[in-house]
């Protein structure tokens, strides 16, 4: 059992009061982020400023996608070492939080596409050309095969409070070769999360319901775990008493329009008590679950985990622990309260026959989920899932 | 609000497994430890042998006596500073550990004894001459000033279950100059902490007792605290719960005789649980009151912090959140049942009227300590810890 390595700061104006910290941890930066988001709240500039306050060199990669591929990856390392960088700092969810760390993984250990070319305006690289095809298995063999290489320094800077990457060594990427999202095989945690809850107040109504949604499973995922020690419990148990006092926010359009900033900061820290949960566990079955329903049907990634909560609880072999979770650390009255809850954010699950039981026995036949879970599982048990929560 | 800095490892065997993360930290180590426990409990051979099969050299003091004072940290300063000494080892309880992080500071900085001398055999040094008087008072009034001064790495490896001083940034000494015990003013986090309940097994009865009482305290001031956080809150709680799991064993000599590794265990995560929940926020009342009891009578820590929870409890402006601690967190049927059970490990409560007024009032112009308590209090207050305690 051991403290989680990541330095984490929660605190208004964390990214500018931090500089100092971050240029202990190289010279010349990557910015990971997408396209949007952080160029609207505010995080990509105070990012670029404190950088450029610190005599920090970078450059900006903004091509991370939702889900993030094996492909970006592989291309963003490539322009990485190109361009000199020995140091990521990652703006935004789970998909440039988690990319950066195979990047940073890959770049350091010269990982890169031979033919590729870029160009950058601005501080923003693009790759014009980075033909993958000849060695894109071998990068994804290295990536899903479990070793202990370096990587450069991480800072993350998450600007949502669902996925919890700052406070985790996961790195969760899309693979088309698999069909499937998954965790690769390496460890690696950021270096500094600079947590400021600020960044929240631009999101959108569905996007803060996913994300939410998602740091909630992180929680229960990791308290009924076969993994939980003592630190996940403390961070599981405190996040949800803290994500409980704040739900309400998320039922109604109404509501969220008029959430204060106690209450974006309650969700913000809950979301990296959720993530140093996680980081001691990991997560159980619905995650297992919404990868496939993700990367076949596009579902968002908190709406994908959150369809199958209730199933979890209902059907986990300690009804006990699971009514503890339901009723005195989230505060609803019963299950059903709790289905209905997760039902009004999300509606009912939309799910062909067919994908489903590809799901499910993908599930049934992943040993490294199945670890995670202290009872048996079965087909019927996991039918359940669906059946309790569209019931 | 700041994750905890120190890398913390909780686990059988872990002096031995981390040596390469000692090595990282410094070439020449003094060991500060007390002249006894670490000897027969084994934790001193085992710190000697990772640092040999490390190849770093040490030096021994093992001088640092119960509740350590401004004379002993400023003479072992000293000593590690005519040795070379870079980083400490921390190897004991509260004492040394606390004592590590003062001498750190001093040495780092220089501040020694101009006509010191000691001498050495088999690496234990010793101090034959280190003359005081002049410029004890410069040392004191530099210790208790707040500064951002630089220190030596520090590793500690605690050896009871009591102190959590391996997870703060407090380093208590007894001033002769205050006539008391005082934490100093610098912030003196250890780089690792390298936790092993085997350790505790060659414990007393009567030091089992003291050092659990010390760590359920430190996680009652710091639950119920104007400067609790989401961090602190987590670890407290979570600290509680597994310290009730095994409240049992303390209640009959008997009954410790039985203790399984389990239970000593969960004794030693709790005691790292609740210092890192006061390394957030500070200790209140109870510990407030305690340091005049040990200094004047030479009451134990554990004692002397003990005898003044129950009253806290009952006179604390909030009665659901005390309640909650007692009867969720503490599992006991109630606050006559929880008094019950301290004053079976201790008795009750002895002091003179003259004293008890000293230490009350004291506490009552004590405005650092006042501000960790979130309602008024009074001497009339106060009065009723003892006549509750004592009842």
């Amino acid at each position: 059992m051991r403290n989680i390595p990541t330095d984490i700061y929660i605190e208004n104006g964390a990214v500018k009061n931090h500089g100092g910290e971050i240029a202990e941890l190289g010279k010349k930066a990557m910015i990971v982020t997408g396209r949007h988001s952080s160029a609207v709240n505010g995080s990509l500039d105070d990012v670029k400023a404190v950088l450029e306050s610190q005599g920090i060199g970078y450059v900006i990669y903004n091509d991370i996608e939702e889900n993030p591929s094996v492909e970006t990856v592989y291309t963003a390392a490539t322009a990485a070492v190109k361009y000199g960088v020995d140091m990521f700092v990652a703006v935004g969810g789970g998909s440039p939080m988690d990319a950066s760390k195979a990047i940073s993984m890959l770049a350091k250990n010269g990982i890169v596409c031979e033919n590729a070319e870029f160009s950058e305006s601005e501080s923003v690289v693009k790759a014009e050309k980075c033909e993958l095809p000849d060695s894109i298995a071998k990068v994804e063999e290295l990536l899903y095969t479990p070793a202990k290489l370096p990587f450069y320094p991480i800072v993350c800077v998450p600007t949502t409070c669902g996925t919890g990457s700052e406070a985790t060594p996961y790195s969760i990427l899309t693979s088309h070769i698999k069909q499937t999202k998954k965790s690769i095989a390496h460890k690696i945690f950021p270096s500094l999360a600079l947590v400021d809850y600020s960044y929240l107040k631009t999101s959108s109504y569905s996007g803060m319901k996913s994300t939410c949604v998602d740091a909630l499973a992180h929680m229960i995922e990791s308290r009924l775990n076969t993994n939980a020690n003592a630190f996940s419990r403390a961070y599981a148990e405190e996040g949800m008493r803290l994500w409980a006092s704040c739900k309400g926010c998320l039922e109604t359009d109404e509501r969220f329009a008029h959430m204060t900033d106690d209450e974006f900061s309650t969700f913000m820290q809950a979301s990296v008590l959720a993530g140093m949960a996680i980081a001691y566990t990991g997560t159980s079955i619905p995650h297992g679950l919404s990868y496939t329903l993700t990367y076949e049907n596009g579902v968002p990634h908190g709406k994908a985990v959150g369809v199958f909560l209730s199933g979890f609880l209902k059907k986990y072999g300690d009804s006990i622990e699971a009514e503890y979770v339901v009723k005195q650390l989230l505060d609803f009255d019963d299950l059903d309260a709790f289905r209905d809850y997760i039902r009004t954010l999300f509606g009912k699950l939309d799910m062909s026959e067919e994908l489903w039981k590809k799901d499910r026995d993908g599930i049934l036949a992943n040993p490294a989920k199945l670890k995670n879970y202290p009872f048996e599982l079965t087909a019927d048990v996991l039918d359940d899932y669906v059946r309790y929560y569209n019931a």
